[in-house]
């Protein structure tokens, strides 16, 4: 019997690597340029880091054990505790706002469903210090651009924008009490899905008015903040800093990707402010990344007074999505330059210059053990490599070397001395600089 | 109280992580240019997969607990077992042979001692399918070379080399017999350490002769192979293979790192040809890299018998010896260009011209709050900017910007039209390649 994986755990063959390779660079690019810079914590952390703050959705999750010294621990199911840790820990010697990011492997423990994970990795994004709207606007940009940077449009996917201030403030107006608005949050949360009616029970059993669930319900259909100030004049000066960041991200050239939703609540009970989700635009897949702004986490969890926001983008929809629209990148040749010997004693001459074109940065292989040179080449075909170099006793006799490229069948005789600079050109030529890139995730 | 990570444990602040980045960076950039593809496995996996055949040492330091499912799980002590699994479930389609690198999180639970780590990085590179000795060279080539891409030479590290088959045959020739041998090894490995003349007792006891003891200790004075052919003349056979690789490494002109080494034998015992460790010249730190052939242990972990050859290469030795020789990269700047408005107005063309920037791939900020522009350039200093792009009423009227070069503190008016070529220009100017390139770790 063969051993496997652990069930919900993924194995990444050098296909599957590529591709989160492609994500986590792209991710990776985009963050940069918003001059975001990578941290990352511990896989690993004490449980009270999650059990303290978290949303009980998560706690309830958690892949925690007890290790061999009696500590409790938890595999980390989400990134923003080990961050206000970290924050906390040097508050007063990071400049301000801080901009991080990190791509962890998360991990959550839950009854095995059909096909669920219990792992995935996830970008994660936070301003931290920056209270006024443009650091919302900032961000969520940033979300739209890590999507946009891997090809994918605004008929692709949308961002479902929301204020829990705004939200609060319309309750309010509806004349719930404070003690109903976690249940309205919960009846919006499943608008048009199955559990709806249920939710929409429990309000009028917490003593809602009926004609305010009624109008819960037609939230749907306020699509923009105009429509919600029509509506609700009241609330003209809760809609501000939504203004505020909507006006940013269409200065930005990104308006066209968000849409007004205030259906969007977001699990987590720590958000304060903007609440958003980025979905498919069809809306047949999970959200590809939730985020928002949470400015008293910091204090809860790490002790440090900042506000703060920002998103999770996870791997695993995304990667759906992707390859529903065709935007897997084709496989890349592992290799640019095959070497090939026709003696055994062309051997050292075949590792010399194998050598000397890895050193110059070149992909290159030679066959490890002795065979025919037709032989060879066909291993050359077998590593999809664009060319091959053949030495043999009489091109060395004239100083020189086959250069054969692979794809046009084209060969030609090249002295030994030119023959790395006339390689490299030839690879540089060929190559679009997707298939050059390294593969450094 | 502020909340801790836990012991062993490490936090990636910025700059640990960017140093981080560039040890990952070059191992992937060197790996590739072997034609390795890079693969990945579950942290976790069941508990079983190691303490089948792994070495003692591993079993006992095993990072295990039992799952809420019940199920005896551990945090991956090394990537050799993940690896077999992986390879003998699409054993057949795999084309021979198989050059695989990862970078895995290790981990290990051991009584925590003074600064001693409970998890690490390492860079893992496997050959398999090969089982000649040309092989061998490329794996000890791969090693080297991901030292020297980050600038270490000969006289910084040192290959140390040896063979279980010529070390068992000279075993044989002292005398010892088949249950002596793995005391010989461990006496070997203890030459010239405390523990060395407790293992030579053992050996005794176990009823070696005295002059085999004695020729052990003077293992480490034979240099080269020539040496060892001169004094064990009926081992010439038995150097062959060495011989093969030594020949191979000399033609890729890396000899010059290689010593000859029959004290290194390495702790685990699954290795059944060439064995070697990468030490800092000065022998000051423990082993960079270790490794060698282990052809059965496909066959005992995943049950496919395939030759195979492989080493890991952890960061945290590797970063001691960066720094000893001040090979650490310096601190990059996390921006490129800073946009500053004069006047509320301005925003929203600070922003356009922002968006456009990032969109062309360069890295840039903007103040997020509103203040007076000489504190919006002080923000740009603080990211340590090398441009700012002040955009005005006057200059928008005239439809331009103001660029400054916050270095050279030179400044001009550059047509709007025309300042995301001039800027990518100027960008590109005065960065280096380092520099540019984007911390994909």
């Amino acid at each position: 019997m063969q051993p496997k994986a652990l069930p919900g755990f993924r194995d990444f063959y050098p296909a599957d690597l590529a591709l989160r390779a492609h994500i986590f660079r792209t991710w990776r690019t985009v963050a940069t340029r918003y001059g975001f810079e990578e941290y990352d914590g511990p896989p690993l952390e004490p449980l009270e880091l999650y059990t303290a703050k978290s949303g009980e959705e998560i706690a309830g999750q958690l892949y925690s054990f007890t290790d061999k010294g009696g500590r409790e621990v938890a595999l980390r199911p989400e990134m923003t505790p080990t961050l206000a840790r970290m924050v906390a820990a040097r508050a007063n010697g990071l400049r301000k706002p801080i901009r991080w990011f990190s791509i962890p492997q998360l991990f959550r423990y839950e009854r095995q469903q059909r096909g669920r994970l219990r792992e995935h990795f996830q970008l994660n994004c936070d301003l931290i210090g920056e209270p006024g709207p443009l650091g919302d606007a900032e961000i969520i940009a940033l979300a739209v651009d890590a999507l946009r940077a891997l090809g994918l449009g605004s008929a692709d996917f949308r961002v479902r924008l929301s204020d829990r201030r705004l939200l609060n403030r319309l309750l309010e107006l509806l004349g719930l009490r404070g003690d109903q608005v976690g249940l309205a949050h919960q009846a919006l949360d499943k608008i048009g899905r199955g559990e709806s009616a249920g939710r929409q029970q429990a309000l009028l059993d917490a003593g809602a008015p009926a004609h305010a669930i009624e109008s819960l319900d037609s939230f749907r259909q306020l699509r923009n903040l105009s429509e919600v100030e029509a509506r609700f004049p009241q609330a003209a000066q809760a809609t501000a800093p939504l203004r505020a960041t909507v006006t940013a991200l269409d200065a930005m050239g990104l308006g066209g990707f968000v849409d007004l939703d205030l259906t969007i609540v977001r699990g987590l009970a720590y958000y304060t402010g903007t609440v958003f989700e980025l979905f498919d635009a069809k809306a047949e897949l999970r959200a590809i990344c939730g985020g928002g702004r949470y400015d008293n986490l910091l204090q809860a969890l790490g002790g440090v007074d900042l506000p703060a926001l920002g998103f999770g983008m996870g791997d695993v929809v995304l990667a759906e999505l992707l390859r529903d629209r065709g935007l897997i990148p084709g496989e890349a040749s592992s290799i640019d330059v095959f070497l090939a010997g026709i003696t055994e004693d062309d051997l050292p001459h075949v590792l010399a210059l194998t050598h000397e074109l890895r050193d110059a940065g070149l992909r290159a292989e030679y066959a490890l053990s002795s065979q025919a040179v037709g032989k060879q080449l066909k291993l050359a075909d077998s590593r999809r490599a664009r060319l091959a170099i053949v030495i043999g006793p009489d091109d060395r006799a004239r100083g020189e070397v086959m250069v054969k490229d692979l794809a046009g069948k084209a060969q030609s005789s090249i002295a030994r001395d030119a023959v790395l600079g006339h390689v490299a050109g030839m690879v540089a030529g060929f190559t679009t600089e997707a298939q050059r890139t390294v593969p450094l995730w």
